[in-house]
Order: structure tokens, then sequence, then C-alpha cells
């Protein structure tokens, strides 16, 4: 354990606020919410930007399925009210991790417009940076790529209201972050994305 | 297509784990539970620790009724069933900051013994280090001290089902750290708990 980051403090009176843990961390927060289709890609380009992210001695935290249905939201199904609130938590779980100097990447269908703009005021109503990614993948594209064969499920009838089959996904009109994911590689997104992180000094530019 | 799935696969063996973020941070991540009546100090200790900490250059974050309350909880009440999720719903989020490598200060009256022991359940599950800081101070202090005028209100009925009034306080049969916060200042209340921190090496020694 090193105490490298100590000199960058300054002290001053008061509660320790969102300003101090930014100079202390060398970041600013942000909640990079990653929408789109089953297997657009969300998770992968997540995996690698957080792995060049600690590269760069930046500190990430990701949310998905996995630590959230599990956890927090493991007492929510899938009528619609539940989803809805599934990702209500989600968004302000992130906010609170925005607050806490963290860059946070959440990686989640999030199909409806109506969640993910709730999910953009609660940051903004906190002063908490929001950034959307669209990970904008065709359906044929991911349909062939069905890394947990949940399309295959879906067209058998064994899955119901399953995200572009018998469900809709709602575009996001507006993104800070479009990535045509069945075009450009993981490398090609991961930069995209950085270079957003430099252009706004969410990360230093250097 | 191949060359992009086998990519997937690539990076997902080289995730970001909860050691990497330790490694970045220079600090192991623990949730301090503060659990006493209202009015006992937990609030107040947390404060002073987070000040404390941030001048080691550690990161912190606070979870108290302020940013839970307004903002994941806002759409529960205080029903038995409602302060229970309340507290089950804070624990999942403090296990998240832990695994992000954050020293969590949660400061929540918690009255309930089977409460606490399953937000100390779940994090043990995960792997994740829960610290039950008991602020014992007695109730007729507490209620001198009043300092948000509750008792008051819950002596005049204005209030029901207060804790420590007309609501059990359950005392925590073995906590961690015991502050008897009648008779310590904060200043000594700190060093006790840094000094825990040290010498179970969620911070460094020197």
């Amino acid at each position: 354990m090193t105490e490298q980051k100590s000199t960058n403090v300054h002290w001053h009176d008061g509660e320790v606020n969102r300003e101090d843990r930014t100079q202390l961390l060398g970041q600013k927060g942000v909640t990079l919410w990653f929408t789109g289709l089953s297997g657009s890609g969300k998770s992968t380009i997540a995996v690698a930007l957080e792995k060049t992210l600690y590269q760069h001695g930046k500190l990430t935290y990701r949310l998905d399925g996995d630590n959230i249905r599990l956890g927090i939201n493991k007492n929510l199904g899938f009528s619609a009210q539940d989803r809805s609130e599934n990702i209500r938590r989600i968004g302000e779980i992130a906010k609170l991790f925005v607050d806490a100097g963290v860059i946070v990447l959440a990686s989640f269908i999030s199909p409806y417009t109506v969640d993910r703009d709730r999910v953009r005021q609660l940051h903004g109503d906190a002063g908490c940076d929001f950034v959307e990614v669209f990970v904008d993948c065709s359906l044929d594209q991911a349909e062939i790529r069905d890394p947990k064969g949940l399309y295959k499920k879906a067209r058998a009838g064994e899955i119901k209201n399953f995200t572009g089959i018998d469900d809709p996904y709602e575009v996001p009109p507006h993104p800070e972050i479009h990535l045509r994911s069945d075009q450009m590689s993981v490398e090609q997104e991961v930069d995209v994305i950085i270079n957003y992180l430099r252009e706004h000094a969410f990360i230093a530019a250097s």
C-alpha cells in the first residue's frame, strides 16, 4: 500500500465533499450508461474500457446484471413495473458512485427512453454527470452473435417480452456517444470513449 | 465476427477486480456500520472520521439518511417491512462500494439485530469486510442532546415507533468496535477506529 495521493490533498473546514474526492482521485466521477440490445456488446466494451482506465490509474466500477439482479434488486421480477424500478434503483446507485468520485460503467439493455431519461434526470438534479452511450448493433447482427443463447430461446417462445423480439427497444434520440458496434472494433470504441472523457475533463488530457 | 468474439473472451479474462482496485487506491474497502440511538453521535463520528481519513489520502463515502431516504429508498415508508427493506438495500449498496475499494461510513440507527446481521451476512457472502461500530450512548444522554428535537416529539406522541421510546433498540452482542460516546471525545473515537483500520490492514500502518 502506498500513500502516493496524499500530497494532492488540501485541507479546509467542513465535510469532505465531491470536489475533495475529485482532487484526491485525479478524476471526475461520471456515469457512462451503456444501452443497447442484448448481444450488442455493452459489457464487452465496458470491460475493455475499465481495463484501459485502470492502466491510466483511474478508479471505475461496473454495474451490470451480475452484481445488481443478484443483490439489491433480487426482490424484483420482470413485470413492467419491476423493470422500471430496476433501472431506477441502478440509476440511484450510479449517482452515489459518481458523488463518491468513481467512473461508473453501467451496462443494461434499458430499452425504454422514459427510464433512461429518469436516470439522466436524477443525476442532473444532484449535479452528477451522466453520459448515455448507445451501443448500436443491428438486431440481425445481435441475433447472430447471441452470446447467451437468449435470442434462440426468445424465438422459440421460451422467453417472453424479449427486447428486439416481442418487446421494443427505443433508440436513444440524443445519446452523448453513439457507437456502431457492428462496424467498429472494441479498441476503436474504447478510444472514442476515452477521447470523450478527456475532452470533457473527466480524466486528464495527457 | 469470430475475431471479435475471441477478443471478447480475451478481455473478460483480464477484468479489473477488487484486488486491482485495492492496489490502485492503497486501501482495502470496508463497511463501517455505525449503529446506535438517535442522537448517540453516529454521524458526528462519521464526519470526523472521514476528514481524518481524507487527510491520510483515503477515499471514503458516507451513506446516511440524507442520501438514501431521499434517493434509492424514497419509495419506502416506515412500516416494519419497509424499515427492514431500507436496511437491506443500504447493505447491498455498501457492499458494492466495498467491492469498488471504498471505505464506507454507514450511519443508521438500525435497531434490530436481525437486520444488521443480514447486512453482515451479505458482505461475508461476497467476501466483503464489515465492521459493526456500536455507538453506545445512554438513552438519558441521547435525549438530553436531542439534536433534531425528535425525542421531544416522540415523548409528545407526535412520532410513533421511535427507537428508545416506544420501539426497542437491540444492543449489538458482538460489535467489532464499541464506543461509549457519552464518555469519549469525538477525537478519541476517531483514534479508536483509525487504529482498528490500521491493525486490520484496511489502511497502511504508518
